[in-house]
């Protein structure tokens, strides 16, 4: 019996959800556990019970979506996260929620031996609490329960106190999952890259998880006068970060990995005043455990380099450290033998992002399903995919599904 | 007679004043016509009628306070602002304007000829609206009154609405001031540098002040996936700005000027997306007009050398060009005679910041008096002076006063 994707109600869904939280730039914001991250779970436990699925929520505020399967088996799961970035895109998160709605419902009156599972995580993004992924370490045991609701975000206020504002009501799910009880994850999601793009093709399987460091960094300057201060009498905290800066994306290209300021601010941030003081934050990626530490002992040696010179000062933080984390040949080799039943034509890539498959590859057999992002773009508000290929990750998840549900 | 400043009265007046606008890192926060500023004014103007003085303000918001002289002839002017960068010292400003009120205390009972008057300028810092040295550009002449009036802050709001709910009562002033209606003016300010401190005297004389160049730059980018997105398909618009930041560093250094962006604001600013848009501004200075164009061309040229290779565009809009400014000799000797015959010691150096006095300067003969900057700092919290400096300041401008309104 062939599958279908009602491709129309799939997109009317994205566009519902890319409602919430929009900002006057066209872009997305998010944050886990707000008004607006409640709002579209809201929006997805109303898709979910038109599904005819069965909701519980965890101690973490992840949703656990359940359809029966004809044997009491470990369950096939699914899912992604509703949480956003600053100004992000429509896709990023949601896809893989209302993308499993759609497999589900595209496999409405097929039985299947396995429970089939939608997921959705919280607090994937990090942009929020010093952490992302949270929901799916909490799952995988990766993250002790206790420590992710101590967590706080920059106003102080925790994970615990900020869900329990969050709108879940009745008993929930203990964290972590118990062992064995996840038979396979899939994740679909836009690539956010412009791999598939290039190599023109609808489908990608993703074979590794790139791991990150991220580090936040104070550099302590010299606030003063911008006229009556001679250029040899400085301490000038932006001038520090600026070659620091420099630094990183020279060495993450000899290096041939990934290395980003994506925050700085500046303060006192007066016209004619010399920056005193510069918090900037630093993501680095790599593909080993040893090229990450390679990348992060090049990068925190640089600061020394940048601030020394100006006699500016540095304070530096471990953020959060991620392992690159393999994705496995059971779900991979799923995913391929769906796309070709389907005739779409798809390639194995890593994943230069993290995602919440990289915390249940921890606890399960899991890959990815990656679709095209038009111009690489994500984490803006451009981030988009053409219509046709939404269809086919859907169509490919909903068939992985399948043979997965019934290994 | 000896002229003697109640140093007691003069810390409490600075105090007082350093407590309207503080924040929680002990800077002081007044933005031109503000709360905080029409506050200000109100301490300053009570104190002024202490003093005795005729208090009337003009068009744009001057406050213009006046002892009567024996004569009826042009007056000597003294003052400054009260106005302040973001989380700025509790001097810059606010010394020249109680320091004029202990000068004129200190004349109390002694007659001169041309009568005194003591200014309150409005928005010298520009950290409001975009530009500063408003009150004394209108003064002066500098700027037409109904350019002044329409200025907008970021906030959309015209300096003409602001200056309506400032708290001025009763018939204005006309701005500019009658051609010759000015003798004299002499501005007493905290150097700002470290000049002073280094060459260990009270007392300096200002023969020049600096020119300024101020440009704001936008670097537009293309916001994307701090993990997913190879370098060489990077549009990162900080990196850009990075690069030029140090380029109008290297630029200042050969040039033997200043340079410096004090202001620089990324976004999105999300720990992992790659920066889509930057908006910087520098603030450039120089000695002579022909050396502060070759700077400002030299920088704009910069903007190219940044953005060219990383595929990022810019904008850039000049925000004012202020030209150099000459002080005139005849007060630049009255302040020399009135230190010598005080026995402090007195250096003539140039102002690298913009004053009041500029402006001034464009209307009537015009100096400033520097005391010393401990640790050269200005435009921050920990701006001081020591107590028997600003004594001597205020002793000299005193002698000063007599010298001009006598001649």
């Amino acid at each position: 019996m062939s599958l279908r994707i009602d491709t129309k109600r799939l997109l009317a869904d994205l566009a519902e959800l890319g409602q919430i939280g929009l900002g006057s730039d066209g872009g997305i914001t998010r944050p886990a556990l707000s008004r607006e991250d409640a709002d579209a779970r809201h929006y997805v436990i109303k898709r979910l019970r038109e599904a005819g699925l069965e909701i519980r929520h965890d101690q973490v505020g992840n949703l656990r979506a359940r359809r029966p399967g004809t044997h009491d088996l470990p369950s096939v799961m699914t899912g992604s996260h509703l949480d956003s970035v600053p100004s992000g895109g429509k896709l990023d998160g949601p896809l893989g929620v209302v993308g499993a709605i759609a497999a589900v419902e595209a496999l409405a009156g097929i039985a299947t031996r396995r429970p089939i599972e939608v997921a959705v995580f919280v607090g994937e993004e990090g942009s929020r609490f010093p952490r992302g992924t949270i929901g799916s370490a909490a799952l995988s045991g990766h993250v002790p329960v206790d420590r992710i609701l101590a967590l706080r975000d920059s106003d102080g206020v925790t994970y615990g106190e900020a869900l329990a504002n969050y709108g879940d009501v009745g008993p929930a799910l203990a964290v972590p999952a118990e062992p064995g009880s996840i038979h396979a994850f899939v994740e679909l999601h836009v690539e956010q890259g412009g791999v598939l793009e290039a190599a023109r093709l609808p489908i990608g399987v993703v074979t590794a998880i790139h791991g990150l460091v991220q580090r936040r960094v104070r550099f302590l300057g010299d606030a003063n006068h911008a006229g009556a201060t001679p250029m040899n009498l400085r301490h000038d905290a932006l001038l520090a970060a600026a070659s620091w800066a420099l630094g990183i994306e020279e060495t993450a290209r000899r290096l041939g990995v990934l290395g980003t300021v994506g925050k700085l601010e500046v303060a006192p941030g007066g016209k004619n005043i010399i920056p005193g003081l510069v918090e900037a934050v630093c993501d680095l990626r790599a593909p080993t455990a040893h090229l990450l530490t390679k990348l992060d002992e090049e990068v925190v040696w640089l600061l020394g380099d940048a601030a020394h010179p100006r006699g500016v000062t540095v304070e530096n933080v471990l953020l959060q450290r991620v392992e690159p984390g393999p994705m496995h040949e059971g779900p991979i080799d799923a995913v391929e033998r769906a796309a070709r039943s389907l005739g779409l034509g798809c390639m194995r890539l890593p994943s230069g992002a993290i995602h919440d498959a990289l915390h249940l590859a921890e606890c399960t057999a899991s890959t990815m399903i990656f679709v095209p992002s038009i111009g690489g773009k994500s984490h803006c508000p451009t981030e988009d995919t053409a219509p046709e290929h939404l269809e086919a990750g859907c169509l490919v998840l909903a068939e992985t599904l399948r043979l997965l549900a019934d290994s």
